[in-house]
């Protein structure tokens, strides 16, 4: 096939590319840099099978030739209101990809007859009043708030896509995508889970807020990556919830970080953020699991170990 | 002021160029004819402060000169799955005039230094769970289901609305409608009043679904559009919800309508509808009471009066 990727340059992104280039697929890859860095896609310079257009998404997405299926995988996503390109702080942007970005895609996807993949999101649950969240939970998102810029954009995303599929009869897909880590990831996404590990590789204390008990579950991003190209490869039309069920505490993250690292400077703890933060957050992953036939399976010891020598190098300690 | 009101040939923006053009302010009105009518403006046609532009919104909304305000009356709005202007058989122009014509309103309302309204909706509360629905309930709605288009349409875009006022301090406001009707309401709007109104004035008995113990709530037209001028000119910024707070059972609505049309061919029940109407809708106002000094005053049976005559012409019994 030969599949356009939007945020081709992102986390996901890039490995994304990285996935379906090693199964035979041409690949262009589309990226504004905003939140995406070249970096990510330096090692596919060489790649005959590879192109790219550094080109705004809301903006314009026509790509010469044939194109047989479309990743929409471009938004900022970052949650960190100190990260320059965490939605906070892109808020016009993050909506306009969602909306007009999804539009584009959309049209191109009927043009071309092909198969269309969204990248949606567990925070179009919001801050959830149900546990763990199955897809047909409508969520708890304030249209008004300020994380609405991020989770109402994708809430829109989803609707136009099923308005695209039922109209037009496009063949389309959409995955809500769960917390992921893995190499690549912005050690500046302002979650928990990286925050930490950035500090137990700089032999500090684990910040955590609170008194720890808060849960969050973290999928290793191998794994994410398969369930998104099996989902690809079938003919799903409505969401699957792509994410580890296993559900821990920050708690349990930190000190298995500690472990994991090394590190030997323990745990200090700080106020609860006042920051809107969700509470918990776990996948009923039924769907994807009966389906696709797909749950992860790197531990989080494992993706751990995996992830360290990205991050090493990435705080000029390798 | 000189303002420019999109959707301007529908039901409510039709009645907002004739209030707002008594106020003594110039309107410019605008409208695609999609689901307005000629008909609605046509007694404007020598007004010399109305313009109109017939202009797709999602597409275009540049107007010359100077413009002060900007009220965002365009989508398609009834919920009818039988009618060809409701929103179940449009629903991509539905999604692009929430989306890509409130994008563009806010655009121009930034260039213009100009007030903005937007018209959101009760709709997103989707079906409630809370009642009466406050603004700061988040609502209840499935982003991939059919009504989705037009309810997600509008959550997005009062996300949008208020990232430009957060973002580029334009001058916002956002107006959630409650059921409303009077003259220009369609008849074919596919809700319960308007379906009753036209069998009554038809000698027909009304259709009840269910055992008509549903409730709804419904405004007179003066009495919303007060409102919303209201809003215009304060510097409200956050949602008010708009609508009579008068909750009434179906069966009471169609008893009323008998009544003050003289219809004696009576009521007949059928089966509930399958489609997921709310069963439940009731705004709580305290807000407008508070910010506006505005509440509802034409009582139902009063509001009928005034509207009958529009509806008996419309059927060609007047």
């Amino acid at each position: 096939m030969r599949i356009l990727i939007t945020g081709a340059a992102g986390f996901l992104g890039s490995h994304l590319c990285d996935h379906l280039l090693k199964d035979g697929h041409e690949v262009i890859g589309m990226d504004n840099f905003v939140t995406g860095s070249p970096d990510n896609i330096a090692h596919l310079a060489d790649n005959d099978n590879f192109s790219f257009y550094r080109r705004d998404v809301s903006e314009y997405i026509f790509v010469p030739g044939k194109v047989d299926a479309i990743l929409h995988f471009a938004s900022p996503a970052s949650p960190n209101p100190q990260s320059k390109s965490g939605y906070f702080n892109l808020p016009i942007q993050t909506m306009k990809a969602g909306a007009l970005g999804t539009h584009n895609c959309l049209g191109l996807a009927r043009a071309q007859n092909a198969r269309f993949l969204l990248a949606s999101t567990s925070e179009i649950y919001g801050d959830p009043e149900v546990h763990p969240q199955v897809e047909t939970y409508t969520g708890n998102v304030d249209p008004i708030g300020t994380r609405a810029v991020y989770d109402e954009a994708k809430r829109f995303a989803e609707s136009l896509t099923m308005a695209y599929h039922r109209s037009h009869n496009v063949n389309t897909s959409i995955v809500r995508i769960f917390n992921t880590y893995g190499p690549r990831l912005d050690l500046e996404d302002g979650r928990a889970l990286p925050n930490m590990i950035k500090q137990a590789l700089l032999g500090q204390p684990l910040t955590v807020y609170g008194d720890g008990s808060q849960t969050r579950s973290f999928c290793y991003v191998d794994d994410l990556i398969d369930g998104i190209v099996k989902l690809l490869y079938s003919e799903e039309h409505f969401p699957v919830n792509m994410g580890n069920p296993h559900e821990r505490t920050i708690l349990q993250f930190a000190e298995t970080i500690n472990k994991v690292t090394g590190n030997t400077a323990g745990i200090t703890y700080v106020d609860a953020r006042s920051a809107r933060d969700p509470q918990r957050r776990r996948p009923d992953i039924t769907r994807a699991q009966t389906i696709l036939n797909w749950e992860p399976k790197v531990s989080l010891e494992e993706g751990l170990l995996r992830s360290i020598p990205y991050f090493k190098q990435k705080l000029g300690l390798a």
